[in-house]
């Protein structure tokens, strides 16, 4: 495994679209710049980014932009996974050259019931004809949406192979046992988990884990960053609970939108709740919901 | 709804690829000019083409090649769904200006649990922004695969709202019910329905349908045509029973890699049994069990 410059804590970005639909580079910009200086790292591209609904070409357009106006690549892990191994080795390889500390790749989520052997290919393929030593990648498991969860013995295989690319995991499976299995596998031998929702991140550090990206992050990245720097305090269980709270206030809207929305309300920027479809904006009366249970805990954000 | 030139019966044609892995388009081509002599039209970049292991651009590029080479057309219906709006409208804008007869249109297949407004929302968006008058979509519901099924009030949504642009359906949902309740609103206002599965091809010709776009189209064309031409015939359901004897056959063996190793081993072309991953071709005990299997029934292929 090779060291890294990741932070523990990384916001899944969510992508600002201008009037015509496009990205707005310049507010994404601030927006990374917004979560650095709360401590957090960046996931562009992401689920939370909507990115496959931007095309590979826009994303990797976006990403030279964002590189050119001072995003530090040290603390960025785009989403590069795709379908299709070109496509995928496209993006991952634009991200390495750019001096992207990770990339995030989801296991190509096309076809269902996928064996091992081809999941381990598809990686493998991926992997050889990036044919780059920079290379690290973080294995994106999400199987609510992919339905393709990546097995214990599937992990072994790309880190016995490739145990100087394959530098850890985002673990969105929502299932702790899972999570801990892969911990108490292969956390020792240096892969690097990320719980991929934050309710997990205090169990994630105590077990070994490295951090975590989780929609969260984008509203409250502060609070995570802090929780992950100091799992060990004796409060740790409190400051779980805080974020816990946020949440619990936030649950039963959809999580993209809402995001989207809760920045749209604290930065009074309504351009902010913007979505591509499939996705759908926040009814009027959704985002009021939102912002009187978000009142009820005294949430709020400053500095936008 | 407009009138169309497209045959009865297509097949998601296979996709060869070289020793690369590039896709092979002299092959390709002759596979298409061999599944039209045997009377089926070429649903190029399906699920069976492995159209998502593929980008965009290789697809466009090969299509391009296919049309200056020969292929008609007329009776072709490329895949251009993807999950982005912008990857759906290059291929489509692509496919339409090449002369295409319709597109096979996924819908958007990343997120899980998308309301009907963000489907309704985002084929709205491709019809909008590829503008064309000739553009006939064919929405392909294949919730096995996407896990995103295309309801009844859906369909309606957009056949009133797109009735020149949105001409009909493949549908793979495997649920005859479903296909029914289909055929049953909408094939009077000249939604052309196929089945996704040859399996249901009588029983579609019989409720209104169109025809079928199904993987054993592409080892048995002519038969499948045959009945498409012949439903009202007195021995129809025996020609039913012929086709779902050779599924019956294969059906033990994973779909794409076996269409594949059926035409390697009939054009003793080793070469097709060739897939992209995460598909894994079949093993040689595999191909060996296929090859009897068919010969149990007294299956062949010529001509190819």
């Amino acid at each position: 495994m090779q060291a890294t410059t990741l932070p523990a804590v990384l916001a899944p970005v969510i992508s600002p679209f201008n009037a015509q639909g496009r990205i707005d580079v310049q507010k994404l910009l601030r927006q990374c710049h917004w979560l650095r200086s709360n401590d957090a790292g960046v996931a562009i591209f992401g689920t939370n980014s909507e990115s496959n609904s931007i095309s590979s070409i826009e994303k990797m357009d976006v990403l030279e932009k964002l590189i050119a106006g001072g995003l530090d690549p040290k603390i960025t892990m785009p989403g590069t996974g795709a379908c299709s191994v070109a496509e995928t080795v496209f993006m991952t390889s634009s991200a390495v050259k750019a001096g992207c500390a990770g990339v995030l790749m989801l296991p190509p989520f096309y076809y269902k019931d996928v064996s091992d052997d081809g999941l381990f290919a598809y990686f493998a393929e991926v992997i050889e004809q990036v044919g780059d030593s920079r290379l690290q990648i973080y294995l994106y498991n999400i199987p609510p949406i992919t339905k393709i969860p990546m097995g214990l013995e599937l992990l072994e295989r790309l880190i016995t192979a490739y145990p100087n690319s394959i530098a850890g995991m985002k673990d969105t499976s929502g299932d702790w046992s899972y999570t801990e299995a892969v911990l108490k596998q292969f956390s020792s031998r240096g892969f690097r988990v990320f719980a991929g929702n934050e309710i997990f991140l205090l169990r994630t550090m105590r077990a070994g884990g490295y951090g975590c990206i989780s929609s969260m992050v984008n509203i409250d990245p502060r609070r995570n960053a802090y929780l992950a720097a100091h799992w060990q305090d004796s409060n740790a269980d409190q400051l779980q609970a805080e974020l816990d709270q946020v949440r619990a206030a936030l649950v039963k809207f959809p999580t993209v939108p809402t995001m989207k929305a809760v920045i749209a309300h604290f930065s009074k920027d309504p351009d902010w709740a913007r979505v591509r479809p499939p996705l759908v904006s926040l009814t009027a009366e959704q985002k009021n919901q939102m912002a009187l249970e978000l009142e009820n805990i005294n949430f709020s954000i400053s500095g936008l």
